[in-house]
């Protein structure tokens, strides 16, 4: 992106933060208007969360933060913002006035994207100056790491703004699903209300307590849906026979009598107290900012490994990391690699464990690799280096968030050989953290066998090792 | 486990299988009835996935596989079993004559367990000669991979039986949720059914499709909920302000419109068609074993890494994998690890990346470390050895589901240094894969310097080293 992005936060909390942490860690500036006292703080809670985890979702450095302000006025919050995104209150006249007050001022172009839950779009745009303006961008918690956003618009719609509104969602690393017919509580919230009402049931009945009906999902189908969703599972577990079979053979439970029980129990003050007792036994040892900290390592630690796997949400951040990798410049050592340190690097003595420091060196040659032209479709086409052997040296601990550079000098180039000295730097202070002596070999994937590279792969090496010689 | 286990699976299949795969993979002998002709078959396809993926789930090789076989009779098959797992077809009659069948046979202390996700264990204990025997433990698919069973008595049940039955679910890497009181459909389907129900409406009604309804799921609340369940993630999201409130403010939700959409859509041909229609365009470029694996690798990567952050499943990971940790033996060189390569581990080379063999060498390390007493309880006091240079040739590659093993020389142990030589080889046929010359010294944990190791553990790694001297 070239021109630099403008978002307007209009209503902070846990989910205004969110979307201002999204915005500003994709190097968007952020304007905030909330009247709380305390929006200040909160939005600092969030935003320091936010910091922490996003870095740790990608192997490359994400851009520079945009810059943070708050406003006292709604006007002076979306003058000449790109983006507009209302968390107020769940009141349909609070909402109908902030977009009017909005629409005084905003740009025609600019996205109106609202975080309700509740409301249809057609119900948002009544009365509004421009209600094509105005769409549902429904986000989930943590906005700052979840990919996914409901997107809502109605006739009304301009389906050119739709398409810009997808862009800039997908470009700060979002998944927007365009919902084809507005719906009471779109998709999700849907699914989530029916399972909150029968876990309610459950609890009433004596059934389950708030911990056992957590570890009913986390160690079965939760897990199964956090990479498949319901029908592609359902489509493996139907096996050889086809979905069809699966579903003429499923579906008469749907008549069996425990889908009796779609009454709403009546949330009386006991069944309210009765809940927040059995969560307090099983989350209360620990405070809500240690469980933000562990939900947000957990969804980190998983996204990394789906997306290792390039499924799922994995996909969508391999997707979004393409725009992260930057092009290696020439420079005598070259500025390989920069990136933050995941949480899931660590080991038990709480710093880095050293087999990540071969992964970074090789990241590392891997960027070296790709500027003499050995780059990824020349590796699809069957050629590539091997590691052959590598000396590290371990001169201090790196720990998980923080920010790390590698720099490299190609020390031999000659024929199949391949020799980077590479040295991995605290970003913060510039401390040496590690140093690797790497030694590679060009190779056949085919064969699996050393081989000559191609000739300008070969040329670009010879000239690399000649200019970092000086 | 000193004496060698034995199950009995009565109905193979996918259920059948999966259960048949656990127990083997953890070391039972497994004895298999089905008159399905196609059951070896099917049962060797499942088994072949699960060999595939069970291994690479833990950092440590697992037990040698049990014998498997084939019987011909409920009788043959159920004589002697320490554990009767029961996946036959979901008839009550077929269900009460096989227990007679097996009750006449089986020790009165073996275990009867039903895969049943549609009957109460009073149901199935009616009529029986021992009812206090018959008990609903209910897996989820994959059975291989899946921790839950959701284990359900009778005030006829043996209480000592349901204790022994949860320790040998948890012998074998499961975990047991034993249910209070039963209820059709146990727990985890009610919310299966209740969000399959919702789903239909949505395709029925041309909200979402089956995609669009998968991806509102894995990119949103999906993942959320595999690593903190329904409870613990509304206990972060009420924030501050405590439980009671969250659960105050969000009751008057299930008041709303969408939540009267609780009937049962009619499952009319045509709708079967339109679900199956719409998956074949979402999956159907993949073949179920294509998804199988799929679905296998995107657990296994994501469940290790939970078993690195120490929460959800992999929290049962790492319990269960303590009981697979062998004590080192006395040797020269000593074989210091056994493990499986898993599928996370590899890179666009298509072998395992080179810094996974830096974490092999350092995990070898730190089961030499606590041969010489330099052990977890050690580190937890505050001292330990850290790596400071590695020297590692890379000699063959390395791939996911392989068999390795580290044979480990300790060449220099005197005061603050010790220094190993590592060599890894491929468990099949002892090629040498990779070497690494590991120069560390002691440290404490407080200070972050080097300082001297406890006296014990300097004699210890000063004898090694003389030992391997030799």
């Amino acid at each position: 992106m070239t021109k630099k992005m403008t978002a307007a936060i209009i209503g902070g909390g846990v989910i205004g933060g969110g979307w201002a942490a999204r915005f500003l860690l994709n190097g968007w500036d952020v304007r905030i208007f909330d009247p709380d006292l305390q929006a200040q703080r909160k939005i600092g809670e969030v935003l320091g969360n936010a910091r922490h985890a996003l870095p740790m979702l990608y192997d490359y450095a994400m851009p520079e933060e945009g810059a943070l302000s708050f406003h006292d006025t709604v006007a002076e919050t979306v003058e000449g913002a790109d983006w507009i995104q209302e968390s107020v209150p769940e009141r349909l006249d609070i909402k109908h006035k902030v977009y009017a007050e909005i629409q005084s001022v905003c740009a025609e172009d600019a996205i109106i994207g609202s975080s309700t839950s509740g409301y249809k779009p057609s119900e948002l745009q009544q009365g509004a100056a421009r209600p094509g303006q105005i769409m549902v961008c429904h986000p989930f918690n943590p906005v700052y790491i979840l990919p996914l956003i409901e997107m809502v618009g109605t006739e009304m719609s301009d389906p050119a703004l739709l398409d810009r509104a997808s862009e800039l969602l997908t470009s700060v690393g979002l998944y927007p699903l365009r919902v084809r017919k507005e719906i009471d509580a779109h998709i999700a919230d849907r699914f989530l209300e029916a399972v909150w009402r029968e876990a309610l049931w459950l609890i009433k009945d004596g059934i389950a307590t708030t911990e056992e009906i957590d570890n009913a999902i986390r160690y079965g189908f939760g897990i199964r849906w956090a990479q498949m969703g319901l029908f592609e599972t359902y489509r493996v577990a139907g096996g050889e026979a086809g979905m069809k079979h699966f579903i003429d053979q499923f579906g008469p439970c749907l008549q069996w009598p425990w889908t009796k029980l779609m009454d709403v129990p009546e949330l009386t003050d006991e069944l309210a107290q009765m809940i927040a007792d059995q969560s307090d036994d099983q989350s209360g040892h620990l405070t809500i900012r240690q469980l933000e900290r562990k939900r947000d390592g957990n969804l980190i630690a998983m996204m990394r490994s789906l997306k290792q796997q390039g499924n799922a949400s994995g996909r969508l951040l391999n997707e979004h990391e393409k725009t992260l990798r930057p092009e290696l410049q020439e420079g005598n050592p070259m500025l390989s690699l920069r990136r933050t340190i995941p949480v899931d690097w660590t080991d038990a003595n709480g710093h880095m464990n050293e087999g990540r420091y071969g992964q970074i060196f090789s990241d590392a040659a891997e960027e070296v690799m790709a500027f003499v032209g050995a780059d990824d479709d020349y590796v699809a086409n069957g050629l590539s280096y091997f590691t052959v052997e590598t000396t590290t040296k371990y001169l201090a601990e790196t720990h998980a968030g923080e920010a790390v550079e590698v720099h490299t000098r190609v020390t031999e180039g000659k024929g199949k050989k391949l020799r980077c000295m590479h040295e991995m730097r605290r970003a913060k202070d510039g401390e040496i953290l590690a140093t690797c002596d790497q030694f590679m070999l060009h190779v056949s994937l085919e064969t699996r066998r050393t081989c000559d590279p191609a000739p300008e792969v070969a040329a670009r090496v010879e000239a690399l090792a000649a200019a970092h010689q000086e």
